[in-house]
Parts: structure tokens; C-alpha cells; sequence
């Protein structure tokens, strides 16, 4: 396959960046400083995952639905404001995020707060103004299953799996739980809306979402194995800082080798979720690829 | 008028009550700790100001949509997360709220945290849900309106100004200005949506909001008044804790007497909003009137 995977990211998340800044400009008054907070941790350099996998199957099925980009652009602030919210001292105290100083460390614990808050508010707000204009139901579909990824039985139930495992003796089936639902939902979720905005059939939207699923557990078992094997520069925070912290990691459970192998079989399946497509999924072919490249 | 509030609050408040129980009910799991969190300042006793707003203004337009409930119980979630976040040692750092000690004094800062997160993303997955089913588009037009409320022109934004005018020698315009967005905004979006879900005209939700935003201004400023002559019992939180931690109240800038004159003064515009409505509209009219009654 010669698909430039390079030059595909790099096309899309100049794209995703412009409407980022676009949807939230910097303002004055008062109320500029959570503004300024909300910018600096949407704009640390993060990889623009969830909307490029939005973009990538929505592509794939062949859709061009004028919400796509604005629920790509929610999606990403959705996954920055449980990041600025998970850094908190509160949680999970880090201090680095990206290489960069976490959020609260910048601008204070009460503004952090505040600024994931806008974070998450201003992704719905976002998303309903589009889907105002929206006959057909698919913007509103994917609201609610951004909002449900984001939830209880998505993110925020998931993070709070993990507050209750640190330092935890848990098993395996614990962790593929807390993380299926941390992380994994919402790139499920990505996924999935990228199909459900094309308008395409419900298979197709059931196969984008265990292409999804695989794909964000394979990515999770990658980020565990980076953590030991990674460099601070791969990584944009301290190697071995979440075996340091007591997380039960895939290595620390199963080994090295057998995280590798587990890694590689959630890419196969999700590889064969998309079998029935043509070259216009070679983006998500390429990218379930490269989650397994990154590792080695 | 012989219009009995009590009578129609406590009708309405279990209603909604039942209606809060049923969507956000208790859970298992390692999850369940941050729904306990959640409900516990959920049923601590608040007045279901919100939610009652919203269902009087629809009853006042004549509407019987079925979106009804769920958004108004949306309502009092993003007005408990808020809440939840506003009391958090970064922020405001009270200790009680409604007489009961804070979110996070029982379940510590990184439950606490979480279970504001939890109110405001089920808030729109409730109210998403709903509009799946809704052929109308009010539905979506509802959540975008309490999105906006409740973000940097509303909710977010007046916090933040709340946070940098702390201490600070502030003018009456600014506190106006604040107080419109951090709970103002609310109100009146909450009885706007009660219009909208009514599929009425524009012009009766302009009335609406025009009756929203004096309401929730007099709302206010009885409120700062209370502060000063109120009892811990009638206010659930310690009386003149707002001006001991600086904050600039009405009666601090205007004095006691201008500022019941201005609360009067809001009512009076409130109800002259709706004074076209038959007797449909004496719940909102008994409402406005009671919070007047409440600060003398």
C-alpha cells in the first residue's frame, strides 16, 4: 500500500487546527483568561486523532456532510477538556502533558477547572448549532453518541474505574474495562460519527464501530508499551511515569511480548472490520497500521 | 389572586424529583461512587427553581411536549454541576451548601470534580436522547439555547469574571454584568426552552426571556440581600459569607434599601413580560412575586 499517511495527517489537522481556531478565538474582557486556557491546551500539539478518524470514515463511506468538521472540532474538545481535568492535582496530578506544563501549572487550578468545563460545554453547543440546520438527523444521532462516550459508560465513568484502581491489585479484564471506556469509547465514538453524518446504512455504522473499538484498544495497549520503552520526546511526558504511579499497565499484566502480540491482533480485526471497503478507507487501514508501527 | 405556589411547587418538585431519580438512579460497579456523588447534590435540596420555570412557561404557552421533563431535569443537572464546581477549594471553597457540607468535603475533590463532569455530559445525552424522537427541531433548539447559557456568554464566562473581580473594587455595572451570566443566563434560558418546546410564536419566546432575564436579576439581588439579613436556616449557607470573602453584593454597592428597590423594579418589568397571558401564566407571576416576598 503507498497511502502517504504523512501527508494525509498533516492535510487534515492543518484543516482541524484553522477551524479550531476559528470556533474559539481568543476574546477580551474579563473572561478572556479562560478563553487563553481552553487555546493553550487545544493548541499543546496533540495528534488531532478523534477528528482525523471522524474525517477518515466519513470519507470512507463516502460522505460530505457540511457538520463533519464541526463535530470533528467537538470531539477534539471534549478529549482536551478530559485532559486538563485529569491533570489536576485532584486526579492525576501530572505536571507535563505534551511536553508542555499541564494546564492548572499555567494558569491555576480554579481556571483549569473552568476551562475544561468551556471545553466540554462549548463542543455541544457547537455541535447543536449545526444540527439546527440539519434535516436529516444524523447531526443529533451523533450527539447523542458523543454525549453517551463522554458519560458514565464512556469517559467519565472510565476515569473514575482508575481513581479507584491506583495502586490496585486488578486484573486484566479490569483493565481492558476502565480503558475500553476511558479512552476507548470516544475513539469508537469518532468513528462511528463519521459514518452516521454520511447518512450510510447501520452495518456500515456497526463495522466503523468495531473498527473503532479495536483500534482503541490497540492504541491503549501501544501507549502502555511506549511508556517503558518510549523516550520523553516520543512522548511529551516522563517514560515509566505510569508504572511509577501504580497504573496497571498491558506490560506490567502480561509482559512486553505478549502486550506486542495483543496489539497486533486488535489491529487485524479492525483491519477485517473494514474488509468490504475500497481505497477510500485506506486512511483508517493506514492508521490501525501505524498504532502498531509506533510501539516497535 | 388566589394562585396557591406552595402548593403548585411542591406538585411540580416531586414530579421532577421522581423524574431525577428515574434518569440518573443509582449504579454498581466501580463506577458507582461518582452517581452517589452526583445524586447527592442533586437531592440535597434544592428549590428546582430551573426545571419549575421551564415547565410553567410551557404551561403558560399552552404546550404539552413530551421533552418537557427530561429537559427540565437537564436544567437542574447543568445548575447542580455548576454548583459542585463553584464550591471546590480552587474555586469558592465553601464548605456547606443548602446546609449540607459540599461535594467535595464528602467525597473529596477528584469524585467531586468528576460528578460535575457527570451532571453536564448526561445533561445533553437526557436532552439528545429526547431529540432523537423529535420531528419539530424545538428539541435541538432547546439544547442549543441551554449550551449557550451555559458557556462563556453564560455559566463559564460569569464564574470567570466572579474569579477575577474577587476582592477587587468593582462597579455595579460589572457586577450586573457578571450576575447576568453566571446564573442569569440560565434562568432565562430555562424559561425560554418551556416556550420553545411549547412550539410557539417568536415573539412569545421573546416575552419569555424578557420575563427571564428581570426574574433572574431580582433573583439575584434578593439573594445578596438575604445574605445580610437572612438566618443559615433560611439560607442553607452561612449569612454575610459572601461579603466576608469580598465579594461585591447589591447591598454593598447600593445599599439595602436601592437594592430592594431594584429588586422590585425587576418584577415589576418580569411581570409586565407576560402581561398578554391569561391565567395560564399565574404560576410565573406567583413566582416572580415570591421572590420579592422573600427578602424583606
Amino acid at each position: 500500500m503507498d497511502f502517504d499517511l504523512k501527508a494525509y495527517v498533516a492535510e487534515k489537522r492543518k484543516i482541524i487546527d484553522e477551524a479550531l481556531d476559528r470556533y474559539l478565538p481568543p476574546v477580551g474582557g474579563m473572561e478572556g483568561r479562560v478563553v487563553e486556557a481552553a487555546r493553550y491546551s487545544l493548541f499543546a500539539g496533540g495528534k488531532r486523532l478523534r477528528p482525523i478518524l471522524s474525517i477518515a470514515a466519513h470519507e470512507a463511506c463516502g460522505g460530505s456532510s457540511k457538520a463533519l468538521l464541526p463535530v470533528a472540532c467537538a470531539l477534539e474538545m471534549i478529549h482536551t477538556y478530559s485532559l486538563i481535568h485529569d491533570d489536576l492535582p485532584a486526579m492525576d496530578n501530572d505536571d507535563f502533558r505534551r511536553g508542555k506544563p499541564t494546564n492548572h501549572k499555567v494558569f491555576g487550578e480554579a481556571v483549569a477547572i473552568l476551562a475544561g468545563d468551556l471545553l466540554l460545554t462549548y463542543a455541544f453547543e457547537l455541535m447543536a448549532e449545526h444540527a439546527l440546520e440539519d434535516k436529516s438527523g444524523s447531526v443529533i444521532r451523533a450527539i447523542y453518541v458523543i454525549a453517551k462516550a463522554s458519560g458514565l459508560r464512556g469517559m467519565v465513568g472510565g476515569q473514575m474505574i482508575d481513581l479507584v484502581c491506583e495502586g490496585q491489585e486488578v486484573d486484566l479484564a479490569t483493565v481492558e474495562y476502565m480503558h475500553a471506556r476511558k479512552t476507548g469509547a470516544l475513539i469508537t465514538a469518532s468513528v462511528q460519527v463519521g459514518a452516521i453524518l454520511s447518512g450510510t446504512s447501520e452495518s456500515q455504522i456497526e463495522q466503523m464501530g468495531r473498527y473503532g473499538r479495536h483500534l482503541g484498544l490497540a492504541f491503549q495497549i501501544t501507549d502502555d508499551l511506549l511508556d517503558i520503552t518510549g523516550s520523553l520526546q516520543e512522548m511529551g511526558k516522563t517514560p515509566g511515569s505510569d508504572i511509577r504511579k501504580g497504573k496497571r499497565t498491558y506490560p506490567l499484566l502480561v509482559g512486553i511480548e505478549e502486550s506486542k502480540r495483543m496489539a497486533k491482533e486488535h489491529v487485524k480485526s479492525a483491519l477485517s472490520a473494514i474488509s468490504d471497503y475500497d481505497e477510500k478507507a485506506d486512511p483508517l487501514r493506514a492508521i490501525a497500521k501505524y498504532v502498531l508501527e509506533r510501539s516497535k
